[in-house]
């Protein structure tokens, strides 16, 4: 490990004029892999983080509210989740959350680069605590898109899908994979009751790219559920979009909620039926323009 | 007005390790009042912005979520609001949300700063739209904890006391209002059934601050509630408090405010039986620290 | 003028890679004239300052190292200077030195920009001191290329030209003042034994800008001085090409440039027979690349 | 070595009121030794940079205009330089141009902290250049001040003594080898005609330390010499403060400059004969502050 001993920030753009500025005590890790910048550092504010190109992915202090709120509706919305995948997610906190729910039999997870997984293992234990070791998991080094090709060809089935990628207007990595198309691919990859569920950026800051994720998960599922939650080390609150074939979370009580969690084991910190009723309610924040 | 040409930015500090770096694209107002600096400025990404000190208060693009967040629980929550007490609220939307509900008589606000509300009548006049010169409103520039005094001794009651101060951390100026004793007084200054509701800083960067507001309400209202909302131009999402000496806003259903909404004449934007909902089921967001 | 209370800073780009963060205390102009940003304020390290579009033009503690600079080697190597013109300079303090030498009859200063003359005057008094209401002084707000070009058609003709213009690669202002075929002009204005001196950026940020400059100075004048001196609100030293028809600066002994001040009633802060001894023989910083 | 991928940078302060942000491309080094934070990382302005504490020490793009103009107006104006000792200058880069001069019998490098000399050897080849394995070379891992004790209880005796220190405003490490009891010391450790030199900081940033240095130099030193280069990565033009007992640098034709350079075989890049005469010419910046 390296101490950072000196004035060293990182600078996260939110916007193209608004910066987040966030001071580095150490780096653990930075290198270029084939697909984008990888940094692994450690912060006072936020813990240890990782940060890929320009953008915080997750961070110790804060990415239980991330990843409990981008797999815990759609998951426990389902009511027998036996076969989930999850798209990127590649530090293995989405993996993490998923196995929780001991229904689950088979956990896919597809991200496209192998370092970010490799250095995820090493650098950020807390993060997948194991969750790459359990039998019910099945890690891939490889593109999600082709991953969903090649798995209609072979028919596979699949209960909740999980799109944890980076964001469609952060880099190009991802677009492909939040194309109205793309959602329509996945809907053929979900069984007559499936659920996918995306994280989709920031719809104050990003308004197009937002609307044009939730536009196209509208297009493809009857069901759709928009909600948001603050993530301090992303400066700001993480859209999600949720859409589902037969089932709604609108309509979960708390009380079902916490019921499924029990039976199916789940401990989780943040998310419970207060909370799912919490994220099925709140408004989308977007930017208040008058004239 | 003056345009901004060049690369002038605003730099707020989230906390003493991380920083909000804001373009600035014009200059309306920069003094130094006799309590703390003035800022009004023009931004691309909130639009226009009062600064005070070294913090953003509001602005334009994102106002709504916090002045409708600020007062409408807590109002909305007592069933024949007639009083209401702001402390603090230089800008006029607090005053200005408060009087949508036309069961409201008289509303009193009190904020030490008379330079903060001439410049605010004058720069951000879609701040107040009007509630300056509402007969209902009295508008007094005074010590909001000397007011309380005096409103004690005059033996005056309210119904509702709002407070929408400066941060507790950001300067000494609203200090004495957030100390267990000042809750003590804004009680006796309630009727038996009536509610304070306080802006709490943030719970994640200043959890400290965050807990002193809370058990200082916590040891003088039997009800509580804890919400917050992400305000984009804070950095963060705002955690509010809420006391309540009879009713509770937790035990209201979405029907039952959307109901009082309509019968009061209140149009809000973000506010609704469905947000009220999920501001009283959403945790509080704090680091997450593990050993 | 506006005390800035709270966390303004200039964000200054020396390159694309590196800036200068500098903490504002008040702003008494901004504006964007028909060509440029306009921006007047205060700052602790540097006192007043006058920024055009991204980059600061000079500042009260230290323009006395770039105006001297600039105006005295080249009116000191001339042995009695009569007509001297200045492009740019809007501030008025280019003006201000050349008329310290009492053989100067005739000033003439050509800026594009009335907007910058006229604030210039009123917020920048330091600046002028004076300078515009010397009857020697003739001030034009009109295009130097133009002006150049309608100078030569009346046959006018000038002792020396000073160049006080925006950087070659800061904005398209002042570019085609900076292209070899100018300074072919500039010598065709210039008496026999005329003399030209330019600022011409920073030879270490952009060595192609100042080589631009330097090579279009050396096609059309037989002597050559390149000079540099650090000006701590640039954040570099600045360059300066003098192209000389027949007087050498090399060849003045400090004796004789004190000398000539002195005969000429010049009283300079930092500019002496010693310190052009010193600029005469200091080389130009570049970086130093290896293999 | 690891490339930074994301936004990464480096604040240098160069005053409390002003800062440079310095774009980072690749981290070699950040570690914490027993005295200070190092950091090695490359840049795009200034190439490869040694970083200790919050200051830049030296770049490979412009570290030659600091070590030579350190170096060679002492070692220079000393008509037969056998003994040299350096305090500080851990990356070797001081030693190396000392080395250049073939009248040095002797070169003892004394600097504290031992993780600098490593890793500079290490990761900083252009810096020391072989200097270290160089047979006239005595490198010692040791306080300055504790050397310079020792070696008058010694009785040794050198010609020149060059103080390659940090800043006395930037830490502790180095004050007590800026107090004029100090520089006492150093008198007595010189032959009757030996010479002394150190950087000084900033005169314009910090005037206070510079003076302080200064009268502290005076106080020792019948001959004083003042004089400064810009030095890019530091964001200011770096002071150097001369003391002498004898020899008097600015007596020195640029003709003998060359000559001694030539006789003893010193091939330099920036200093020459010229370059003397300009240095020793060249007033020292200052703020002008004017009432």
């Amino acid at each position: 490990m390296s101490k950072v001993p000196g004035p060293i920030v990182l600078m996260e753009p939110l916007s193209g004029k608004t910066s987040l500025i966030i001071k580095i005590n150490a780096i653990h890790v930075s290198k270029r892999s084939k697909y984008q910048g990888i940094l692994i550092v450690d912060t006072d504010d936020y813990g240890r983080t990782l940060v890929l190109d320009d953008y915080i992915q997750s961070s110790y202090y804060d990415e239980i509210y991330y990843h409990e709120s981008l797999v815990h509706p759609a998951v426990t919305t389902h009511p027998r989740p036996s076969d989930v995948l999850i798209l990127g997610g590649g530090e293995g906190a989405t993996l993490r959350e998923v196995l929780k729910h001991n229904t689950v039999k088979r956990a896919v997870m597809v991200d496209i680069d192998g370092d970010v997984v490799e250095l995820s293992k090493k650098y950020l234990p807390q993060m997948h605590q194991g969750a790459f070791d359990d039998p019910r998991s099945e890690v891939r080094i490889e593109d999600g898109f082709v991953y969903v090709e090649n798995a209609l060809k072979r028919g596979e089935k699949f209960d909740v899908v999980i799109m944890d990628l980076t964001d469609p207007y952060s880099s190009d990595i991802a677009k492909q994979l939040y194309t109205p198309e793309f959602f329509g691919k996945v809907k053929r990859l979900l069984r007559e009751d499936g659920i996918v569920v995306t994280q989709a950026g920031n719809s104050f800051y990003f308004p197009e790219a937002y609307d044009y994720v939730l536009q196209g998960v509208k297009g493809n599922f009857p069901i759709i559920a928009e909600y948001s939650v603050w993530i301090p080390s992303f400066g700001y609150a993480v859209n999600f979009v949720l859409g589902s074939l037969k089932h709604d979370p609108h309509s979960l009580s708390a009380e079902e909620v916490d019921k499924r969690l029990s039976e199916r084991g789940v401990r989780a910190e943040f998310y419970s039926g207060k909370t799912h009723i919490a994220l099925m309610n709140m408004p989308v924040i977007k930017k208040i323009l008058r004239v």
